[in-house]
């Protein structure tokens, strides 16, 4: 077996790498959004017929929603198990987007070079950095040097409603020594990390109705309740003044960062201020005593991601609405219970109904936080891995977002997770112009090599 | 001159007045929306042809929105102007329509006979049925009794932007004895009125703006102002608990109901619980110490007629959203100044700003409420027309709604302005379903000529 070679191939494949990677980019397969159901189709079927070039025996399985595609490569030593996602977000607002999200461009950037598209980060493009580096490494060796099942899934970006059956359907075939999970980002442009906090997320949808249609604002306002005004009340007191969450019950399982966790983060030298510069803001919106680092990674949260009601077209219309609505969600750590929360809520929520109105609740995902197991001996193997490729020590981190699937395979397959990844803060991901800095996906597929060799 | 003939040509005649009026209704005039702007002036070229068909001299009108239709009848007596609008709110939410809202149809009801379509009561019912009424009178005697001129707006669905300025230069060609406007409704389903007292209307659309994008919640959840919360906060501080504005200033020049006009509104027997039943209300929501009929007629208001922001589509997004914006608007009584409180509640919403967020505004209509004089003779003659076609007492009423051009007769051209109209709580105006009763559009009819008889 030889590292360097492989590496050597790496680099000498990167175009056709970047090449199969548009072949998947361009397939629009978003999946919380019904019209794209055919695309997740055929991106599953891209991938089986991918991962069959390197060698895999693959399958498409079946769900009630999205398809899974499990990929077997038999091998000697450890087994290991790597989960990517082949769904993508939606892309609206696309007026913001400067060309078709689903028409992949390398494009130069005062950066260097990124491939610009929906889903080159957020994950397609990170998938492709381990399916590549096993790409290589067989190509150079002939074998790979350890036992792989690639499992990607196309719910992801919908609260993966069909994960956990299909784990418990298929145990056996998917618990491995360890999983790799790819869907994280470097601590900073330089910094290579792995995630080893992850937060929990809890998706509510709520509606108000107070008239049984809608009204005109001459004729009823005033005396008619108005759905919009008790929807707006009511997430106004979903924080407090110094930006706590007023759920009642919210912080039970909200544990204290540990003394040698913060001096660890503080060693980070994150910078704040850039943080929030770049999206253009400058003030930290959360719990007024906290960090924005200890906000996004160990603070739990409520947003509200969407909100509509009444007319929103062009010009003018003085309707009184019957109906509004909105999307809510929350970031939860520690123990905090997503279901108990939930109740918490809609409980609260009703508490503020005024008379005439009513309320309906439709429930999105709802996964507790994730605290990965480090004393796994692929993590210090990892942490080196990393290190070597980017000449910068690797670092143990957290994570603001939410990728259940860490606390799945531990809670269903007793497996425990090792996520690293290769994104950057300003690669867009959820937002229109999404990128993935081609050094990213170079880098990546040449860690994932320089892993192997350690396994 | 004989009135009972021409109410008798005006009941033979029905079906065919019917039938134009359909012509009318299958014109999608929506003047708030860029799209329908064709067909705007299609509805105005209508106007003029069916105008000419009565022998008016008519001229379609450019303006920097949508045309007028101006036409005069040459008579002896008084000259009385007529004024009605042709265009018509927008249509969404379409799929609430149980019919195209452009394919106008008589239908049988438990209540009778009603002409379903989008602007069959507002307004275009409404302004035929003076037409229909000049149109008999013309056929049975051969000329009208008074001197006429026909003033058709395209805008007033959309703030009538065009028409001072029109007004102003034409001041000379539209100066009548007496404006009569035909865009309101009865009192109740059998007792006619004549509104007095007119709400005004100031709309404001404000765009609250966080981050310079789309973020997402779990990268920047917690640490990154979200314009959704800032603007629910705005909505919601805009009413104290008691149903109060909250707006510094709001209030003034909002005066006391007479108490002659209170003791008048007591006799009318309002059906409160009947009034918001019908919409699936039990409870007043404004103001708690005053009865609904005050509340839409006397009191002032402010609503929210639309709000978005982040992701609002099938599913859910994690989006921290850039952007956030709502449609308000404010009906005013008495003297309240619409641009002192659009001021103050542009001051009162940056006062309300966090760091980190912008306010962007852009206004809609501003006209103050308007207050009819009944001393003109006029107002006598039409109450004694619409009795005799009613067979019950006809009322002076208020209005809730918000007809500014009433208001812009007296202070630009020093014309009263007489609003009477036939349309009724349950016509559905600015709602899915708009409806006309057949009876209100041929008793409509009548009444003008009734009217007529007696200029």
């Amino acid at each position: 077996m030889s590292l360097d070679a492989t590496l050597a191939r790496i680099d000498s494949d990167l175009p056709q790498a970047t090449e199969r990677l548009f072949e998947l980019l361009r397939i629009p397969s978003i999946s919380t959004d019904p019209a794209y159901k055919d695309d997740c189709q055929t991106a599953a079927d891209w991938l089986v017929a991918d991962l069959e070039s390197i060698g895999a025996t693959v399958s498409k399985r079946h769900t009630p929603g999205h398809p899974m595609v499990v990929g077997h490569i038999d091998g000697k030593g450890p087994h290991v198990l790597f989960y990517g996602h082949y769904d993508v977000q939606p892309v609206d607002p696309l007026d913001l987007w400067d060309r078709d999200p689903f028409d992949p461009e390398l494009q130069d950037t005062p950066n260097g070079k990124v491939i610009r598209a929906r889903g080159s980060s957020d994950d397609k493009g990170q998938l492709m950095t381990f399916v590549e580096a096993c790409r290589a490494w067989k190509a150079v060796n002939g074998t790979l040097p350890c036992k792989i099942t690639f499992f990607f899934e196309g719910e992801e970006e919908s609260g993966s409603p069909s994960l956990i059956p299909f784990m418990k359907d298929n145990a056996d075939e998917l618990t491995a020594d360890i999983a790799l999970i790819c869907d994280t980002g470097l601590f900073d442009s330089r910094v290579p990390g792995i995630v080893t906090m992850l937060r929990g997320l809890l998706g509510e949808e709520i509606t108000i109705t107070g008239p049984s249609k809608d009204l005109h604002s001459g004729m009823y306002g005033g005396a008619a309740m108005n759905p919009v005004r008790v929807l707006s009340k009511i997430i106004a007191s979903l924080h407090d003044d110094t930006g706590r969450v007023t759920v009642p019950g919210f912080y039970d399982g909200v544990p204290d960062l540990p003394e040698d966790v913060a001096a660890q983060w503080e060693g980070l030298g994150f910078d704040h201020t850039a943080f929030l510069g770049d999206v253009g803001l400058s003030h930290p919106a959360g719990e007024q005593d906290r960090t924005a680092l200890e906000m996004i990674w160990s603070r739990p949260t409520c947003e509200v991601n969407g909100i509509k009601g009444g007319y929103t077209g062009d010009g003018f219309k003085t309707v009184l609405p019957s109906k509004a609505s909105a999307k809510i969600s929350f970031r939860l750590v520690g123990t905090q219970d997503p279901h108990k929360i939930r109740e918490s809520f809609r409980a609260y929520v009703k508490s503020m109904l005024p008379p005439d109105c009513e309320v309906s609740f439709h429930g999105h995902g709802a996964s507790p936080a994730s605290q990965m197991q480090t004393d796994n001996p692929t993590f210090p193997k990892a942490l080196e891995a990393l290190s070597e490729e980017y000449g910068m020590a690797a670092a143990y981190i957290g994570c603001g977002g939410s990728i259940p699937i860490a606390g799945y395979f531990k809670n269903y397959l007793g497996m425990d997770a090792l996520l690293a990844g290769f994104g950057k803060d300003d690669d867009q991901i959820h937002s229109p112009n999404e990128k993935y800095d081609l050094e990213s996906f170079h880098k990546g597929i040449r860690s994932w090599a320089r892993l192997l060799a350690r396994l």
